[in-house]
């Protein structure tokens, strides 16, 4: 069994990958949800919505979210009947959030919604969320704080950012099934994600770091970062407001009390003795995923490094 | 002030021949909720609906509910992820279903989201939902009850039916402005909606029916029968299910205690005694709609004669 710590976007691309080179059946994919945000009355989690839809082979890999060939009819209408509709909804997407939201209302928890609706898209990875309990990641800025979606899409991340917190996190628990994955898994791969937003969060919930202290297994990480800046997104900007360096070695200094070996790019090469002083062993390679064999070989290199 | 009361289909095609005829800001109309159902979590109104789509210009009048031109993605897939999709709901129609959810959802009465609704869609006229309270028309068959739209949309009206009810009738109240409304009415029309699940729930609503009575103004009806059977729709059924017979007749039966005029079909011109048994002035007239030329003709007969 091998567990994946994952966001959306960026994590996406290497659990294609994996998802490929390996019996789909044997990942547990713990997702982040402290992005998850209720738009117009409905629960969206948009990590979890993105893995999903990848796995289903829905997913628009132009745009990085949402289904491909996704229409926007009803978030037309919703704007025309006075709603702020910043946040992009499809309108097969809208069916995800409408499912979930009136299952949790039903009260189910998040993972059993979560369970369903990867089975009714017949995708055979388990996807965990961190938690059943919502924990909300919120950026400080100098004008005020702002959800991280507000900060994210409604603010193009154009914002100085001065913090970041998980608001809910202290009182939250792992998902059912989140601790044991990480206790049996055999290895666990920390995608190229967010370490601030999109790891940030699993990582705040009580109970799971220590358990990736814990584990004997091996602990692999990929760089979201080359260079100074993330592949896409904040990361880059976030780490730097989180005090750690816009780099490869920051990313080894987010997950140093845990991760054994971390893959950074090979324009990243000078930087194997700053992340080596982290404890964590640096192993260059191309770790860009421009396409699917971009995807899985980088996967496959993953594996072959989780087994030896 | 012109005061309307109404179900969907039938009455809405009175209502846009009424709105072109008069000022529509010179409209009251008292909408029918005791078809109002949840489908996916969403609270849907369905003869509000159609009477807002009419009036905004967006209904789709070749079908008799929904928006003109709509799609039906977001149902498609609800049903992929194992939904019951039995009631239609097209892609713009569910934005207002989401709209007025969260708007309920954040304490707001169901005629003020009916208002703010209205508004966004330019509609002049003032939607009034029968009552701010749940109000939910059964419909007892041998094989058990259903919901009104179980029995409409879903056993298209085929199941025999002994009686019809209205679950928390007697608990409610009219919505703000109903009985103000009908008080300062200098006319009251009866849409050619169905007597017993389309008018019948408004009347059950308790002040209601005693202010028809009371009222100096008059009261016109347009029957909803031609012969034995309903224009569209179960009427006749639900007719004789509640002791009426299906007929001109029957419909002046229904409303006997406050109706001083019902406008019937040429067709129906010998059951004009049957009718003024009830003590109902009966008029002959074409009470058929099938173009807007028709629906505007019908409105002008029906304001010459509460005008005189």
């Amino acid at each position: 069994m091998l567990v994946v710590l994952t966001g959306g976007t960026g994590g996406a691309k290497l659990i294609e990958g994996l998802a490929v080179e390996i019996d789909p059946a044997e990942l547990a994919i713990i997702c982040n949800t402290g992005d998850d945000a209720v738009f117009h009355g409905l629960y969206v989690s948009p990590d979890i919505d993105t893995i999903i839809y990848t796995l289903a082979g829905l997913s628009d890999s132009e745009k990085g979210w949402g289904i491909r060939g996704d229409t926007f009819t009803t978030l037309e209408q919703l704007r025309r009947l006075g709603n702020a509709a910043w946040f992009n909804l499809g309108d097969k997407d809208l069916a995800t959030h409408i499912t979930r939201t009136k299952l949790l209302k039903e009260g189910l928890k998040l993972c059993e919604v979560t369970e369903r609706i990867r089975r009714q898209l017949g995708v055979q990875a388990r996807i965990l969320p961190m938690s059943d309990e919502r924990v909300e990641t919120r950026v400080q800025t100098p004008q005020g704080e702002l959800s991280f979606q507000e900060f994210f899409v409604k603010e193009r991340w154009a914002r100085e950012v001065t913090s970041v917190s998980f608001v809910g996190a202290e009182q939250a628990q792992p998902a059912p099934g989140v601790l044991d994955a990480i206790h049996r898994a055999q290895a666990i791969v920390v995608c190229p994600s967010n370490p601030i937003t999109s790891i940030g969060p699993i990582l705040a919930v009580p109970g799971i770091r220590s358990a990736l202290k814990q584990v004997s297994a091996p602990v692999l990480g990929v760089s979201p970062i080359i260079g100074g800046a993330a592949i896409s997104g904040p990361a880059h900007k976030l780490m730097v407001a989180s005090g750690f360096a816009a780099s490869a070695a920051g990313v080894a200094g987010c997950y140093a009390d845990f991760l054994d070996t971390l893959l950074i790019d090979d324009e990243d090469c000078p930087a194997v003795p700053a992340v080596e002083a982290f404890k964590v062993m640096a192993i260059c390679t191309n770790i860009r995923m421009g396409d699917i064999a971009a995807k899985r070989r980088l996967a496959r290199e993953v594996l072959a490094l989780v087994k030896k």
